[in-house]
């Protein structure tokens, strides 16, 4: 890992370490994915068994996983590996809950009554990748928040092992939501199936979940369409950023770094400190660490593009985490909590020493469906808020029609709008 | 306006009547923005002058209002439109305070305490539109919620009037916003510069407003690019669909569809009604009061494309509504309220005979940005809740890794994401 002075670097050089490595979609991979949405578009479930067969190498008439196939899976799953998902799912359930959106009202005139009132969304696409291995945990953070939501259909689309079955686990944690209906597919088939729908994949009104570089670019490719649909945020490769001080444990430190670096070589690591004694004991203890990981390989890899950075002080390691606006923040801070008030952009922050990221992963209760490469700038996580629509409902009665109209009317007639003051003053005419 | 009698039609015909006009984007609309986003790239300031030029009509060193011209706008706008705005303002200030989202914390195990708290948007960026007319309300719809949400620069874009000023009621508008930066920029042309940023118009980290099909453009562009900026929700024509029984005053029925008319000539306007009698008084009125509009031409143009409908029963044209799912949406019925629990997809809802689509337009409280095309199956109308994002926040103690960890670890290797679990069981060993 590089080891950087920041105080050393000059402007450039210090949005130099920020970057995060390119990101631009590249015209090849623009053009697969739109040819893999004029294939759907133009030959449906046909199109759909062919990229599975060409990306999954598995032949598959039917995609959706039968009752039987669901109702096997939890036989398949080891126990302990059934109690953690139970388990996490409880705490991801007690978390989300108090985040239900409540509906409100407000008479905002004599006579006139407003309310903002919660719907769920009708029919909800939700994508649980398997790049490396399958991620039931994925599986529980779309599946929880979508039933208590209320959404009428939940489809999940996941994609299928070499033998043309779903993983089990992740087929135990989709039935979080009963009545979902779970499809054997994969990448940016898959997005586009659930954009577009098929004969036998339904169209919805919102897609959500993360995924690599085709799975974003399909989500985007899908919001694009004219007609209404939603994503829940752009996808992008997993980061973290952990400010430490120098009473941090060294150990947790390098551990949480390579348990972001083994996601994937295209990982996002840095650490800020203030303590150059801290950040040398991390960088050996990210050695040690290393050499017993089974995913050596591609932790090293993403660790070649991480950082290890010295800072003047906590202040400064907060002010560029904020430009920088991670994915996950880690504070291991002796008093992480007086830093809070001072943080604007991230998707989850774990404070102390005692919160791994890898405890938000799974089961802290929080989602982690979070929004990456800066994206926390604009974006919130994933919540039950994700899968509702809010709509505002007026009601005037001859009172309040009488007592807001004629504000409206000057305003329509102010704006050119005739029609719009007509349609208030014949009102008011007759209240009168 | 076209006659239909719903429950003579076939299922195509059906779906025909609630087709929307095309909105397929033509290559060339899309060829034009992809170019102006290019050229601000390239030339910044330069691009925006010779963009304003061509599509203004006006030659601009500075786009930036100063401090004057903002000061001196109030002395320029008549004074009731002044009290309007002030009025207006206040009712949506007071329903948009009680929509500002709540952080919320569970203890989601011992020891372990989950939150999730609220941040303002740090940079936005406005559009407010003056195709036909400059729009103070919309100024307020964005202002205001911006201001609520605490966001830290507000940056407002609107097109330069023929000599150079901006709109006056547009800046006393705006003002609502202290500290607002507005600049004399429309079209694409201010959706490239605040999503990219030049020498003089700061980059945003979000987008909201409405506009015309190049706005749109421009913000699904701008949307597509990496680095996380955000929109508020597409922007299309916009759209009324009226609900009417034997009961309601086929004068106000016909004043409601023609102010959605005025709009311009892509505006969407559908009556649904159970009563033949009142379809036929509705068309009649719909004459009578058109030809008194100064806006005649582009109403008459709208009500082309527009249709009243013939439905077997309310109950009928409430799902026939819910599938088309209109903008807006008014309830001339009797009992209005009763419907409401089956009304699931709308932007805004107006009840009974007394709420003209006007009111929800200027001064009930509500916000008018809402989503079009189809869009409120899966989007909400603008909020403080859009300005915002929100973080989520864990903290475990010793007891709460030891309450939670070993299903985060058990979890992790069931994933195949050793260094995962190791973060977990490094923290274990030392809490016990």
């Amino acid at each position: 890992m590089r080891r950087i002075d920041w105080n050393a670097l000059g402007a450039d050089e210090r949005a130099a370490v920020l970057r995060r490595p390119a990101q631009a979609v590249s015209d090849t991979l623009r053009a697969g994915v739109r040819a893999i949405f004029e294939a759907v578009v133009a030959r449906g479930d046909e199109a759909l068994r062919d990229y599975t067969a060409q990306f999954d190498g598995v032949s598959l008439d039917d995609f959706e996983v039968g009752a039987e196939e669901l109702e096997a899976a939890a036989a398949q799953v080891p126990a302990n590996v059934q109690a953690a998902i139970l388990e996490a799912a409880a705490r991801i359930e007690a978390f989300h809950r108090a985040g239900i959106t409540q509906p409100y009202e407000v008479e905002t005139a004599p006579g006139l009554l407003c309310q903002r009132v919660q719907r769920p969304i009708n029919r909800v696409g939700l994508y649980v990748p398997a790049g490396s291995a399958p991620l039931p945990s994925t599986a529980l953070m779309l599946c929880i928040p979508a039933r208590l939501a209320g959404c009428a259909e939940i489809i999940l689309c996941t994609p299928p092992r070499a033998d043309g079955s779903a993983d089990p686990a992740v087929l135990l944690a989709a039935r979080q939501a009963p009545g979902v209906r779970v499809f054997k597919l994969g990448g940016a088939q898959a997005i586009a199936a659930m954009a577009l729908g098929t004969a036998s994949v339904p169209r919805c009104d919102k897609l959500f979940g993360p995924g690599n570089a085709w799975v974003d670019e399909a989500k985007r490719q899908a919001a694009q369409r004219p007609g209404g649909i939603a994503i829940d945020m752009p996808a992008g490769p997993s980061e973290v950023l952990v400010i430490a001080d120098a009473g941090a444990n060294a150990a947790f430190v390098a551990a949480d770094l390579l348990s972001q670096a083994e996601h994937g070589p295209d990982s996002q690591v840095l650490l800020l400190t203030d303590s150059a004694a801290l950040l040398d004991k991390v960088a050996a203890e990210v050695d040690v660490q290393l050499a017993r990981l089974p995913r050596a390989d591609i932790a090293r890899r993403a660790l070649e593009a991480s950082r290890l950075v010295l800072v003047r002080d906590i202040g400064q390691a907060i002010a560029i985490s904020d430009a920088y606006a991670p994915e996950h923040l880690i504070l291991a801070l002796r008093e992480p909590r007086a830093w809070l008030a001072r943080i604007h952009n991230a998707g989850s922050i774990f404070l102390g020493d005692w919160t791994p990221e890898a405890l938000g992963d799974y089961c802290s209760g929080s989602n982690h469906v979070l929004p990456t490469g800066g994206a926390a700038r604009a974006w919130s996580g994933l919540s039950v808020a994700g899968f509702q629509k809010a709509i505002t409902v007026q009601e005037a009665s001859r009172i309040g029609i009488a007592s807001a109209g004629p504000c409206a009317a000057t305003l329509a007639h102010a704006e050119g709008l005739q029609a719009h003051a007509r349609a208030v003053e014949l009102r008011l005419e007759q209240a009168a």
